[in-house]
């Protein structure tokens, strides 16, 4: 039942050869990488706006300019450097590869942490934005809006189990529809005020301000903006993901994003400045310049049916980053190994239901409310940019290869401007949200080098150091005890294989009704069942003490190698709902009895 | 931890001898027993008016008078019913003993499986009930009206968890106080208006009626009265539950809680209709009462605040006899054996958690709403009546002792006038949710007996008839497979301890990555380990499949006695969060092994 639904869902296992058909080439990688970056360009300029115009009114639209210029400089300032991580680490060189290789442990998990949480708001983020959208729309949909959230990262969570390049397939469309429409948007819309003279209704020429331009005020706009920049990261994480040549795909895919991100981010921003839009709550800045340009027909639904999708598809970004990125870090022991496993369609199945697991929880905390989630956002991916590129000019520095100096002051500039900007998103969202960041990043890092730490002291302990070989005694493993509730089949099969193996074998049973004992004891003459019944009784009703301390009464607890086994009938019950008909206390027992390292379980079926 | 905890709860475990200190005088057995029954009393005159008031208005008062007697009356037959019911079945008189020993077993379980669901019902309403006059005083409680039930549910499953005796000594204070304020309301009440004159504000002189009095009207009334008759069954249920002489006691407890119901019930009907108290949605009938009698005073608090009380101590019913009567189906294999079992207090725990459990998703799904809930009610408990009756009359016709026809008279009249309310309530209550019962009864009946069927064939399985003790041939359980991912400690102690059972061992790897196999192989030679090494490939990237196959090659198919051993490795992590840092591999290959009767388990423990 359970296996054909799951193959339903995610379909036919897939062989471990098939791997290399799974990759990115250009086409598809640039959709599925690129949508988280793309998609932001929906709130980015919008935010800019939001701190700008209560302040200084109409003069926004000159600085939102600005602004925007200054966050493209640090777009390019980011692709260079990343050209160059890309170049160094054709295995994947994203910002906790870099940063631990360079820098060490703890810089590498807290660049490593910090994304791993960026990766889940941003699914929480993005489903819950789309879901506004759509809510928008169909307001009789808002009490469900938590519930359509989850069945949205649920559906993306199955696309990506199915595996890397079907999801590919599956999600470029909306990218490129959202590419297309908003360019479309941008040029008709400039060419219809600069050359038809086209003056928008409700243009605005006067808005009041109530302050200065300050420098305060024009860091605040910046670091409303930045949150355009998130999600360039993806494609230094996922160089593994690309078809080969690797290296050369991702470079291109990274240029073709990032042109992208310049051109939608700028094009907007200078729409917004010809039409002179007013954030509200009601409407979305982008939409209401689509209103001004398009009127109300079928582009004007095409791009806010595309903004719904692209923001549903940035989801998909972290669905296919963030379980490979912990797939790494778990390969390096420091998350479970369970990440490291690849599923049926040879995705990293567990990653992925972890992500839809804690993005679906946020989702629930949070009541699917984008505002409360975005102050938490973008730290995250600023402090792993930092991280990552401080690393790359120390990588220079170390290794001074021909040109090193050059490259080394590109990596600089970018470390010094994303460092500049985490601290510039810290202190102006620090008491909104940002502080549950910076006190959730230490905790992780210190979860995964205790999660190391377990692993290595188990790595000791089982590492074949000092081995030793003793011969086979077989009177260390003589004592074989078989407890029994009663006399039956199962029982007697359980004896007889226990005979196989040993001829010190007693069957011990603990008596709860001295009737149901005494019965027992004629069955068992009345059988002439030639192995020793042991009685015990129990005042509280349980098997495990009595049981355990007959244990401990028959091993020799001087005698290191000496062993007791246990046999233990169990019931393989056919129809799936038998278990629950039978008492657990066999499980129970078992589960009890291996916490002693001397006592071995011999597990004997029995279908029924 | 989890012991510590459970210890703090329910207290510690008590020895199986101390179960009769556990039970019930008079004294100790009427509040336990009696809660359910009184506490109805708090609706079921309202019930009535409900019915009446909107259609024959100022006539009600005198015709709730009749139905009040009339149902007075069936209480009486009742009670006269019952006492011989305890005289013959001195084990426990139950619905379900009664019809399964005379009607046969499909009755008995109907009779049992209505029992049963209304207990749960009970525990719903009454709980409901009880917050509702909670969250009535407390407004600002209200939006938290099904935590605070659940809570309420919480609290007197770990009462009654924590045994009998004790709960009885907490939970008869507030029913005396209940018993006593409200027959101080009714004595005063009477009093008041007979004696000293006084003449009730807002006494009803004129009521529009709106229709007829037709024989169907007083029917539905006297479907609503009817409620004041749940719980009279469960003295009779209770038997083994009090202390010897056990029969009398019930029969004294059954009589002083009748006579109570009786007193209370009728005294009530004649306060309302002295002070024509009308029901609103605002206040109840009892409120609006000893608000006239009492004023806005001390014993007006007093009677609100024990109606909430007894209301939440009528779940305490529920607790002590749902889970009595589950372990007698159980016993009797029709239920799963687990509820047969008393836990650490003697009580009947799983009985206890599967009534809480139900009862809190009960309060779930209908939003704590009892009127959602109320008319689901009462109809389990009128086919119970009805069942239990008809077998007592079957019983006094098959065994004919001296004054069977009068006997069978008494308990004749009762099954009819029983059946009469299943037929009133069934049919008035039917669309509003009755239906509900009528169709889940049939499917508890079909459910119990396919458990019956199973545990059935489960023991003709097991039993020992034909069975042979074959000689110990070593030669059967020779092949010994030991599965190993790797080459470390564990697994050496592991194929140590097979080598001193057998001679036949192999080690079996699945590889998934060829690189890391020719590791394995070279350490195999390197470290000289005197066992051969199976490698087998594995494109899906599963072990089960390769090591399923590898034992069909090796075992004898025609040999029904032939026998694989596989023995494996188990870490035993002793950190409760390690478990979450291996692999649970071996735990799941275990059980995909167990479906195949021919393969023998064992688990070497190996502490980390």
């Amino acid at each position: 039942m359970f296996n054909r639904l799951k193959g339903f869902l995610i379909g036919k296992p897939l062989k471990s050869e098939e791997i290399h058909g799974q990759k990115f080439g250009v086409i598809s990688g640039l959709p599925t990488l690129a949508s988280d970056a793309i998609s932001s360009v929906a709130y980015a300029g919008e935010e800019i706006l939001w701190v700008l115009v209560p302040i200084i009114g109409l003069l926004s639209y000159k600085y939102m300019f600005y602004v925007s210029v200054a966050i493209i400089i640090l777009l390019a300032l980011l692709v260079f450097s990343y050209r160059q991580t890309i170049d160094s680490y054709p295995n994947g060189g994203g910002a906790y590869i870099v940063a631990k290789d360079n820098l060490g442990t703890i810089p590498g998990l807290a660049a490593g942490g910090a994304l791993i949480i960026d990766y889940i708001l941003t699914v929480a983020v993005s489903a819950s934005a789309g879901t506004a959208a759509i809510t928008s729309a169909i307001s009789s949909l808002l009490p469900h809006k938590v519930t359509i959230t989850i069945i949205l990262i649920l559906i993306m969570a199955v696309g990506n189990l199915r595996g890397i390049s079907e999801s590919a397939k599956i999600f470029s469309i909306p990218t490129y529809l959202f590419i297309f429409s908003v360019l479309f948007l941008i040029i008709y819309g400039i060419i219809k005020v600069k050359i038809f003279g086209y003056t928008p209704q409700n243009f605005q020429t006067t808005l009041k301000a109530s302050g200065d331009i300050t420098a305060m005020l024009m860091l605040r706009a910046f670091a409303g903006g930045c949150t355009a920049l998130t999600g360039v990261e993806a494609v230094s994480n996922g160089i593994p993901n690309f078809a080969k040549p690797a290296q050369k795909n991702a470079k291109t895919v990274l240029f073709l994003l990032s042109a992208l991100v310049a051109i939608i981010f700028g094009g907007m921003a200078y729409l917004i400045t010809l039409y002179n839009a007013v954030p509200n709550l009601q409407k979305t800045v982008i939409s209401q310049v689509a209103f001004q340009v398009f009127g109300n027909g079928f582009m004007f639904y095409l791009i806010q049916f595309a903004t719904t999708l692209i923001l549903i598809m940035a989801v998909n970004t972290s669905f296919s980053d963030m379980p490979l990125l912990l797939s790494v870090i778990a390969k390096d022991g420091y998350a479970p190994r369970q990440f490291t496993k690849r599923g049926d369609r040879l995705s990293y199945s567990n990653g992925i239901i972890l992500l839809s697991a804690s993005a679906s929880l946020l989702t629930i905390i949070f009541q699917g409310e984008t505002h409360y989630l975005l102050p938490l956002y973008a730290v995250g991916v600023f402090i792993s940019f930092t991280l990552s590129q401080v690393g790359m000019v120390v990588r220079w520095v170390k290794i001074r290869e021909s040109g090193w100096f050059h490259k080394a002051c590109i990596n600089g500039l970018g470390a010094v401007m994303t460092f500049i900007t985490v601290i510039i998103i810290g202190y102006t969202k620090f008491i909104h949200g940002a502080w549950i960041v910076c006190l959730i990043i230490p905790i992780t890092v210190a979860g995964m080098l205790k999660i190391k730490k377990h692993y290595n002291e188990t790595a000791n302990q089982l590492s074949m150091e000092n081995v030793d070989f003793p011969k086979c005694d077989a009177e260390k493993a003589r004592h074989f005890i078989v407890p029994i509730a009663g006399l039956n089949k199962s029982v007697i099969k359980t004896i007889n294989y226990a005979r196989c193996l040993s001829n010190d074998i007693v069957a011990f049973h603990v008596s709860f009704d001295e009737g149901e004992t005494e019965k027992l004891k004629e069955k068992w003459e009345a059988y002439k069942i030639d192995v020793p019944l042991v009685i015990r009784e129990s005042p509280y009703r349980n098997i495990e003490e009595p049981l355990m301390e007959y244990i401990h009464s028959v091993e020799h607890p001087s005698d290191k190698d000496d062993v007791v086994t246990v046999v233990m009938p169990q019931f393989v019950v056919k129809k799936w709902w038998g278990n629950i008909l039978h008492n657990q206390t066999a499980l129970f027992l078992k589960n009890v009895l291996l916490q002693d390292d001397k006592v071995t379980i011999i597990t004997v079926p029995y279908g029924i």
